[in-house]
Parts: C-alpha cells; structure tokens; sequence
C-alpha cells in the first residue's frame, strides 16, 4: 500500500476539544452573517425567503394509518449480491448498516435470508408441534403461543456468513456488503422452556429440532441445554408482528447463536436424545478447514465490531471534527471493551460504549476523532464479558485456512485517503 | 354497576402454575391426536395435509428493498378521532397499543400530531438557526449536525392530551383512544447542550424558544437548564432517519416532557432571559382549574401506567391461565414499581417489571392471572423512582376539577365480564 497512516493522527479525548468544533474552524456550521432576517416572535409571518413548506399546510391526519420513511431516504434500503447465491429464492439482502443510527435496526430493512423464498403463511392456520421425547405431544395455534407469559428481549440475529466474501481477500468495498447480515431487534415471544415444560421433557431427551414451515423446511438441531437457558418462540419484533421475512408468525430467537438456527416460520420441535444432522448443518453451514475436514455445530457467534462511519459508503468530507462510530456484539453476552486504531492496529485507544449495553445485543461505540487529513486505517477491536478478543483476519486464517465461509469475526480494516473517501482494504 | 368484582379472583405467583396451564385444562394448546402422521424427518417430503406455503417457493429477494408488515396484520394502524379536533390538518392520530409487544413503538404506527399537516421537508436545505443570547448565532445544515458527537437513547414521547377525553366521563370503549397518543422509541441525535455551546451560551440567558418549520411555526419556551440537561437534537428513530410524522429531518426529543414540547422539523433556537408566552403556551397546552386560572408550563409527564391486556380491543377468552400485560412509564426517571388490582383498587399485587427498565421510557409490565371466568376491575398503579404514585382520577379531580384536559395520568379501569368482554369504565 502507498499510503501509510500517519503517526500524527490522534483521537481527541480532550472535553474542550468538544467546544472548539466551530472555533477551529473545522467545518461545521455557519456563523450567522449580520444581514439575515431573524424573526422576533414564533408567531411572526414567515420571512419572504421560508420555504414552501413553512407557508403552507401540509397532508393531514388519515393518508398514512401505517407509515413509511421520507421520500429523500430511498437509498436506505436492503440490497443483494446477486452473484453470491444460485437464484432470488435462496439468497440473502443485506441491512444498510452505514444508515443505521443506535443498536436498534429498523424492521424495514432488517436483513433476510431464505432458502426458498418468503412464505406467505395465514397465522389463523398455522401450527406448532411439539413432539418426540415429550410426556404429552402438543399442537400450539398462536393463540395458544400468545397466551403463554410473555419475554420481550434486544438481541442481534447475525448469518454466519456474514463478512464470508472476505475469507480470502477483499471483495467489496462496502460496509453493507461485508457486515449487513446483521441486524437487532427487541423481540417479544415465549421462553421455550415455558413450552418445553408444558409438553413435559423427558429424562433422556437432549437433543431438539427446530423445523420451518417454508418449501425448504428449513430445520437445525439445538441442545435442549440451550433451549432452557434463552431461546425464545417469538411472535413479535420491535413491537408489532414479525414480518414476513423474519418468520411471519413465529420463529425461534436463539440469543448470540448464528443465524440460520433461528428458525423462521417454525412448524415443529421434536425432542431427541442426538442430533439430526440434517442438511443444514452437514452439506451446509460447516466449514472446509485447512485438511479438509468439516467442522460443524459452529453456534455462537464471536466477539465482533466494526465501524460504521467512516466506511466506503459514507466518507470522510475534508479535515476536521469527526465522531467515529461503530457498533458491537457478541454472542457469548456482553460487550465489555472496544478499541479503535487509526494506524492498522499498531495503537489503540478506548471508545465510548454507550448505554443500554445489552447481553449478546448490538452495543454502539464512539470515538470523537480531529482528521488531519492524511491517510488512515481504521480498525475497532471488541472484547465481550468472557475476555473474548475479535481477532485479525491473519489469526483467524492461521486456525481456519483460507476455505472456510462461515464466522468471520475479524477485525475489519477501512482504509481512508486524503481526500476522505474509504476502502476496504486487508492488512498482511 | 351491576356486575361487582369478585373476592375470588386472585394473581397466580406459584410457579408450579406454569407448568400447569394444560393439565388444569384451561384451554392453551390441545394434546396431538394419535391419527396425525409425524414426520419422522426434517426433510422427508410433506404430509399432503401440509399448506400450500409448506410446499412451493415464496418470492424471492429483490420485490421488497423496504419491508412492511404481513398483510394479515391489516388491523394495526394509526387511528384518528375524526370529531376531536377541527380538520384534518391540526389533529393526532393514535398508536394501537393494543398490538404493542414490548417497549419499541414501531415507527410506521407511532402517533402523530402536528397543527399544520405534516410538511415535506428537504434536508438539503433544511438549516437549524441559533440566535439570540450566544456568542456566535450559527446557521447549521444537516450534515454539521450530524457531525457532533451523537447520542442514542430510549424514551417514550406522550401528548399531554393522552386520556384528555376521559376527565369527564369515559368516553371511548378503547385502549388506543384512551391511552393510544404515546410512543417509546430509540431516538439518536446530538446533545442539545453541545450545539448551544458551540455558539457560546452568555451568563444571562436563561430560556430557549424552540419553533418548527411547519406551517404552524410550532413553538415553546424551554429553560435552558432543561436544555443543558438531557435534551436532545433528533435525526433518527429505532435505527433509521426520523419519519416525517416525527419531524424529519430534525427535531427535539425532550426527555419526559410532553409531547409538544419536543419540537418536530425544528428550525430555530433562540437563547432569552424570559419565556416567549406563544400561542402554544396559553392559549393551547394549558389547563383550565376549577376557579377559573389558567395552569401553565405543566412539563414533565408524571407517573402513568395502562393495562394493554386484556383491554377492550384484545378481550379474554374463556376463563383460565392469562397475563395480564401492560405498560408504565414516568417523565421524571424510572418506573420502580408497578401494582395491579383485579378487583377496582381494593387489593393489589407487585407485577414483573421486564428489563431493560430505562428512564424516561416505556417499562413492561406483566403478571400472571388465572380468571375464574367471574367479573373484575383490573387496574395498574405506577409508582417511579421519585416515590411517586399514579392518583386515582378521583384524585386529580380534587386537585384540578374537571374542565381540564391535558396531563391525565390517572389510573385506568377495564372492567372484564363474564364473557370475557372488557369496558373502559370510571370508579366513582
């Protein structure tokens, strides 16, 4: 690489430093000139030069009972790689995390994945059955499910194969594309213990499967241990129903564990004293090693970060007064650390975690960082509860060689130029 | 009234009365009949039995870059009183908390209010003027906003005219009219303290008027110690940019202060050693007490409670295992505890508080209830960290008579009768 960070960057942790955005003359704002027409009163007419929108009426109350975002938001959206997978049906789209603001992800653009397109499943009809090494086999309507005490809990959903792309070299220079798989949400549902419990659990059962009511049927097996601990059967995210690509009406929520195991559109759960093996979890979402064994049952999801602004699609505008900003999680519990470097991992320095710090949520980060204008590298590096350290890409390939897809927690590394914009880029 | 609530009805605490919702045959869930085949696999091919989305592909990625809710979700809307304001532009639709799960409101059915319809304002060229007692009047675009350091916070915002239809009698057999002018979301902005002290804040000021840019220049006086404290400069809402019901691009998030206060597509901030006594605050948004004075500056929303389940929009169902659910929440910090009665207020159980318990934002409540199918008065009672107490209406009518209108904080009843049919009705 031609450019090397500059050993003059520096993160301003000074609290005056937070006063002296405008006086540095840094960018930001505009000192009002003298000539400009301030109105005395709220109530005053507008001044001639107001906008239409401050001189007239706008739409009423009754053209939009349920609301969307504003006409000059429509980049906002999900997108997908359409090279990445076989067709539409089993593909994924990717949440616009570089528009995301605060740990919680807005259901409209909230990742999907299927593996044969989105079922359109009538909740009136839909069933759960519970069965296997049970006392008494159930078969649950959702008014059944909603009756049940009720858990409403923030967690991340992340695919394992999120960052996947990356495995061997940088392939896009986005943050949607290499970490939109991710997206967090409060979900509100039922312990499925509470369930579990009411089919009664026989001794020697350890083992459940969870089945989807897609055309894939979509199915994983879970440890009962688990499925006692926090999964929930949830009905309902950030406060109105799943939507249907989430799982419409019900789905499971395994707190930290990788996505594919929150099954959507959830029909069964068979309680057994070993694992399925089903295709899910032997052709599918197992990793290649280096001698080319298989491993598989790969559930939780490590200690990972990265920064959200800058990044490739939301660039650095000339010098001055910036917050870096980024968000982390980690499927073991809690982010406990963050760090952020501006040299490709050769300093750091902690960033702000702010509050709710949530168990296995997204957690977001922040850093007020001066710009001095010259090249950078950006990294942030999490830490969780367990003392778990995100590693480097280099780490995780010495462990996992270069084949493997899935669980790429490394530290990603954005490359900023002079003139501010952003790159994806792989340190040796 | 001629159906009293009776002695018998009694709040489940046991917790073996989980385990217990099937045998004692209160109707959750219903045991498998041994005829139904079981797929002894999860990719054995399905039963004929099995739905048409159990056996085809639904669409694929790409149709829906924004989602929305499932199409059989079409009951949870915004809803307006067509005859409690006088058109259609100064009005307020409500939330339908009856199909709230959890805290987050979800945007597309938060409620909106604005005197002026609701403008379509470009963020280009939207511009924030701070004037007044400063040292540097500044004139800032979006993008300077979005430059200062940010904040992410959770906090409900409620219309001080929330229940304002039920001083006098009970007027609307529904939770979302009676309660619906409330909402809890994840707001993200800057502190407003760091952009006045960007412009110099001058010993002698101690007030800020705040004035949107709507056709209505709506506006309010603020102290500025209120300001300095926990206000908030908002640009976005659960994740994404604010909607335009909400006041986007910009707008303040007042923690705890009612719903008017928090300024939506705000435009200019003027620093001043008075209040400004606009129209927003005398004529409007102040109340009229029994000897005729005019109550005013009524700020924070005191502590407020509401049962969402059962309400008359989500009646019971036959009797058995319930949970009774709801929602509690206090303009002056955090809700410490919340009390149910079943019987009209004359005993009371401690509900669950559901975590995360956040100041100034929505708790969730629930408690366990198995109805013997009889007649009851079901009412929460919040008490917050401050010590205080939820009143009876009763009780705010002493103190503030009748003709008031706005900041009814007072105890809701649902009356439940035997057919599982539930009443909004006032306790004399």
């Amino acid at each position: 690489m031609a450019e090397q960070p500059s050993g003059g960057l520096r993160a301003s942790r000074d609290p005056s430093g937070r006063r002296s955005l405008l006086r540095a003359g840094l960018g930001v704002g505009a000192a009002l000139a003298g000539g400009r027409a301030v109105p005395a009163y709220a109530d005053e007419a507008s001044p001639p030069g107001d906008p239409e929108w401050s001189q007239s009426l706008g739409p009423g109350i009754g053209d939009r009972v349920y609301g969307h975002p504003s006409q000059f938001e429509a980049d906002v959206i999900r997108r997908n790689v359409p090279w990445l997978t076989a067709n539409a049906e089993s593909s994924i789209s990717f949440t616009p995390l570089q528009y995301q603001h605060g740990i919680i992800t807005p259901s409209g653009v909230f990742f999907e994945r299927y593996h044969a397109g989105r079922p359109t499943v009538d909740p009136a009809q839909h069933r759960l059955m519970i069965h296997g090494l049970v006392d008494r086999p159930l078969l649950l309507t959702m008014a059944d499910i909603q009756r049940f005490p009720s858990e409403s809990r923030i967690h991340f959903i992340e695919c394992p194969a999120n960052g996947g792309m990356e495995w061997r070299a940088a392939q896009l220079n986005s943050l949607q594309y290499t970490h939109g798989m991710i997206g967090c949400a409060e979900w509100t549902g039922v312990k499925l213990s509470t369930v579990l419990q009411e089919a009664g659990i026989k001794t020697k059962a350890s083992w459940v499967l969870a089945e989807g009511a897609d055309g894939a049927h979509m199915a994983r097996s879970i440890p009962l241990d688990k499925c006692l601990d926090d999964v929930l059967l949830v009905y309902a995210q950030n406060g109105e129903a799943l939507r249907p690509e989430q799982g419409y009406p019900l789905r499971l929520v395994v707190p930290g564990w990788q996505g594919n195991v929150n099954i959507k559109w959830i029909r069964r759960l068979e309680l057994g004293d070993a694992p399925w093996f089903t295709r899910e979890e032997t052709s599918k979402y197992t990793e290649l090693m280096a001698d080319g064994t298989a491993r598989g049952f790969t559930w939780p999801i490590y200690a990972k970060s990265v920064i959200t602004f800058p990044c490739p699609e939301m660039p650095a505008k000339g010098s001055g007064a910036y917050e870096i900003r980024g968000l982390a999680w980690s499927g073991l519990g809690r982010v406990a650390q963050v760090d952020v470097s501006l040299d490709g991992g050769m300093n750091w320095v902690h960033a702000r975690l702010h509050e709710p710090v949530l168990s296995k949520a997204l957690t977001k980060f922040t850093l007020e960082w001066r710009w001095d204008g010259r090249p950078a590298m950006l990294q942030s590096r999490a830490v969780d509860e367990t003392g778990f350290v995100q590693p480097t890409l280099a780490e995780l390939r010495r462990v996992r060689g270069t084949s493997a897809v899935y669980n790429n927690n490394s530290i990603q590394t954005w490359q900023v130029k002079p003139d501010g914009s952003v790159f994806n880029v792989q340190l040796a």
